[in-house]
């Protein structure tokens, strides 16, 4: 088989292509593209390419790094896979409900295959859409995946490109779409070669988390080639329905035609191309409708924006924490806000920020907001990575998910959620390099004793235990305890599913009453009235005018009577309009 | 009288008002503000603020700064001034002739009350708006005014805050409007005390002149109040009709409304106040509609942006010049896209930045962009200064303003291009720090190193001559050649003005045709066709369809026969259809 080896790279002077045992020459065009040709390279032969006598290094685009971030790069034919997926269309993002799921830690195997073996609960739950944590090579064989190096590359020790494509076949085959995390701000300190090759990286801006991206530099269309065409590959080679953006606010570009902007038009075309719907779905800490505004309307067109602020207000109010962000939400009022608004803060001033922060979402509805209670960075980013479940009592347990699974926004579940798992959700790595692990150990250890932790307390990243630990315990979803919660989750996804008015996205359809004295909350929802009780004794609630009927209550009630519903503490009863 | 002395200052514990020889204390309240009343304050008392001791430092609001960047403030009282302008209405953008000014050169003594005696000579000429180059406080007594520090204080060499007023009261008094170029992207290296009171700067971003400016972090919206609050200073105390904003791809901001967005709705806000119309004029390489598009189509709402492409194109064309950002340019293709669409690059490949630059400015008219020949930077960022006079023959000299003066832009000239002026425009400073002095000088004759100029042949910027040789000749206008260069500015501003068709903006009404090879250029805008030969030999040039009658022609010429005319070598013809 004759095979083009291709690689941009105007930094070296030289670049020569290792395949196996053998070195070649290659030859530059004018923009800087290096090729040669390999009239009889094996389908599945290990590369890597060699700078100005240096090396080999990975293909920056390589499909597979069966070695780790430190290895051969190795040969990939998409078309080889058996797709079983013909005719596949994912359901539309409006009427999903999306399972946020960490492929290490969601089975005891942690690999792609297993996986498959769970989605059955999930199509039990009623979930339409996964969306797994970025699967692209990192470090090691443990790690969210954020600090990713290879972004072709499906992680070997998940199982591989073959494996992956595996399980997102699998998922079709139960109607389930299958969105991806990727991570478009930054690259992971470790196996980080692409600066070897050429400016992917710029000076004029600093990200939290690393060198700030080159989209809007010289030679910027090259490496904005490289992150649009990955997630052309994600859609179109990995049948994926959507790609999860991480923090887009820590993509810094000025140019007139912004990265985002170009991407979602890209997406565009590869929809029409594939005949099928596609979603991207950034997660932003900008309070900022132009992601979500289409061109016309001078935005990026994006589908759906992760929505931290209704998040904030929910766990701030069921938990009564107070520290870092959450010292700007922790009132009904605000929680009722966002469910009027999406954005709390849309101008107002930020104690936390400590400036104004946010712009009202004009002409958006919920269907462009995800509404949770919990997902991985809520969870792991906490010193000892406690879910929901540890910090607040079943009743508010119920209550936060009926008020995320009624809500107008797109419902995101994670792994485990819907039965209380008790198990952390850590924060783990595996870097190779000693003293990177030991940087990462005590940059942690130093991020939470600014908090008062005792170093003891914060499990070591490193550890093998920490990621062990952080694996569901699928004994749990049949214990009784557990159980009850997982059908609580079940009724309420059902219950959306079946009910058009609960997905419609209206945001100035939603009205909310509350009391922050006593306690209680009342959503309305078209037909479909909320009411929870958060104070620690009975509360009695006014609900709107009419008759109503109880659908599902957290404990035993009766109908209301007379205007009004008796709810005890920490409770939450639904009811829908007679 | 009562004074109240007021200072933003969060970093310092103690902060003191020094008034004279006496020391007060000043008191804080929760936002950071010091505040402090003195019951005797003489009306231009001097003063300062001394910080945990030390000092006392200039106020960062400062409106007067009699003895330069590093001595003390001094209280004005804005309502002394008799201004005699009261039912004054600047005349709007669209039919504007824009003249920019630069108040230390534009006459021999070098200030606001001398340039008053030059007022006559721009009401001759026909122009409508006079722009002043920064006049704040900045180092010494000689230099641009992009380098300023002190933004709300009046330099005290060109005459203080009086002589300014005087000056835009003589404008008004003379129905000319009057604009000020202000620099909200970076300070000034000498006399910036800013960063001892408050966050004003962002380690977020690198700016290409220092520090940038705190827009989107930790107590921005007081940052933002500091620059908004200097922009209605100058509209509403010094009587301003708008405000050239320097370099706006400079000021970085990620928030959700960003700070031009916020500075174009206040001043808005002021219009409606005065009762009279404001602009705001942006500098911007980014070839970014969005800074004009109207809020609701997702733009700041500027009123016209400095259309370098257009200049960029002209200069290239005219003078053959390559190198730089000229490389971009130099073909009668391009100068015809430029006034056609405004923008050369609207999202096509540019050589110079490697990169894609730009993006269509759909829905934004000739009156949304500012056409010129020249520039202060254009001229001046130059190693010798060379005005464009000393760069072409006068034949292109009347292309060149032929082509800017019934473009479908606002034409801005500057000072002294209306006759042709020999003077060169050099980068002149007058640092009183002798290493800051030095390193200006050393990094000048560096930056023109790099381009093959002898450091003797690169005049130095410290020195007073640089900054004499920059001064207008005013004997030279009525020297004949430059009075013809003069009467053709005067005719082609007088037509201008009389022809609502040279100002309706209309993109989609110009039509070009251009020969590369033979060298020639005929615009049709509505009623008038310009024709321009720039080869060395004469031209046929074919007309469009009809009868035309030769209004103006650089050179004696007859009118144009069978559709055609013939054109002499470096010459322009005006025609209008009969």
């Amino acid at each position: 088989m004759t095979q083009t080896f291709r690689v941009w790279a105007p930094w070296p002077k030289k670049v020569e292509l290792q395949i196996g045992e053998v070195r070649m020459p290659m030859k530059v065009n004018a923009d800087d593209w290096w090729t040669t040709e390999v009239s009889s390279a094996k389908a599945e032969s290990d590369y890597g390419f060699v700078l100005d006598g240096k090396g080999p290094f990975p293909d920056p685009r390589s499909p597979w790094q069966p070695h780790g971030i430190d290895g051969a790069s190795r040969l990939l034919d998409h078309k080889t896979f058996r797709w079983t997926d013909g005719n596949w269309q994912a359901p539309p993002l409006s009427s999903a409900i999306i399972y946020e799921l960490h492929v290490g830690t969601f089975t005891p195997q942690g690999t792609f295959d297993a996986a498959i073996e769970k989605l059955d609960h999930l199509i039990n739950l009623g979930v339409t859409h996964i969306e797994l944590m970025p699967v692209n090579e990192f470090s090691g064989s443990r790690g969210w995946g954020y600090d990713g190096v290879d972004l072709f590359a499906p992680h070997h020790a998940y199982g591989g490109p073959a494996g992956l494509k595996r399980l997102v076949n699998a998922c079709h085959a139960r109607h389930l779409a299958v969105i991806l995390d990727v991570v478009y701000n930054h690259l992971g300190p470790a196996g980080n070669y692409l600066e070897k090759f050429a400016p992917y990286f710029s000076r004029r801006y600093s990200s939290p988390w690393g060198e700030a991206l080159n989209f809007d530099g010289a030679e910027s269309h090259e490496v904005r080639r490289f992150f649009c065409d990955n997630a052309l590959m994600w859609l179109r080679d990995y049948h994926f329905d959507g790609l999860r953006l991480d923090a887009v606010h820590a993509i810094f570009d000025s140019s007139a035609i912004p990265f985002l902007e170009q991407l979602a038009i890209e997406v565009k075309q590869m929809e029409t191309q594939l005949n099928r719907p596609l979603v991207l779905i950034p997660e932003s800490d900008l309070n900022d409708p132009r992601l979500l505004w289409e061109p016309g309307r001078g935005g990026f067109g994006l589908s759906a924006q992760w929505s931290d602020d209704f998040h904030h207000a929910l766990h701030a109010l069921l938990t009564g924490e107070k520290n870092g962000y959450y010292a700007d939400f922790g009132t009904l009022a605000d929680l009722g806000k966002a469910l009027r608004h999406a954005y709390v803060y849309d101008g107002c001033y930020s104690a936390y920020r400590r400036r104004p922060h946010g712009r009202p979402p004009t002409g958006l509805n919920g269907n462009h907001f995800l509404g949770y209670l919990q997902n991985h960075d809520q969870v792991g980013n906490r010193a000892r990575g406690e879910r929901s479940g540890r910090l607040m009592s079943v009743g508010r347990l119920k209550i936060g998910a009926t008020l995320v699974l009624t809500s107008p926004f797109i419902p995101l579940l994670f792994q485990g959620e819907e039965w209380g798992a008790t198990t952390p959700f850590l924060y783990f790595t595996d870097h190779q390099d000693p003293k990177l692990g030991e940087m990462v150990r005590q940059g942690r250890r130093r991020e939470f004793a600014g908090h008062g932790w005792d170093e003891h307390e914060v499990p070591d990243p490193q550890a093998r235990e920490t990621f062990q630990q952080s694996k569901l315990n699928w004994s749990e979803p049949s214990q009784s305890a557990h159980a009850e919660l997982l059908e609580w989750h079940r009724c309420l996804i059902a219950l959306r599913r079946s009910e058009p008015s609960l997905r419609d996205g209206c945001l100035d359809r939603i009205q909310t009453r509350h009391d922050e004295t006593e306690g209680w909350l009342v959503v309305e929802r078209g037909p479909f009235v909320i009411a929870g009780n958060l104070s620690d004794s009975p509360r009695r609630v006014p609900l709107p005018p009419g008759g109503h009927r109880l659908l599902m209550s957290s404990i035993s009630m009766n109908n209301p009577e007379n205007g009004s519903a008796v709810l005890p503490p920490d409770s939450v009863a639904l009811y829908k309009k007679a």
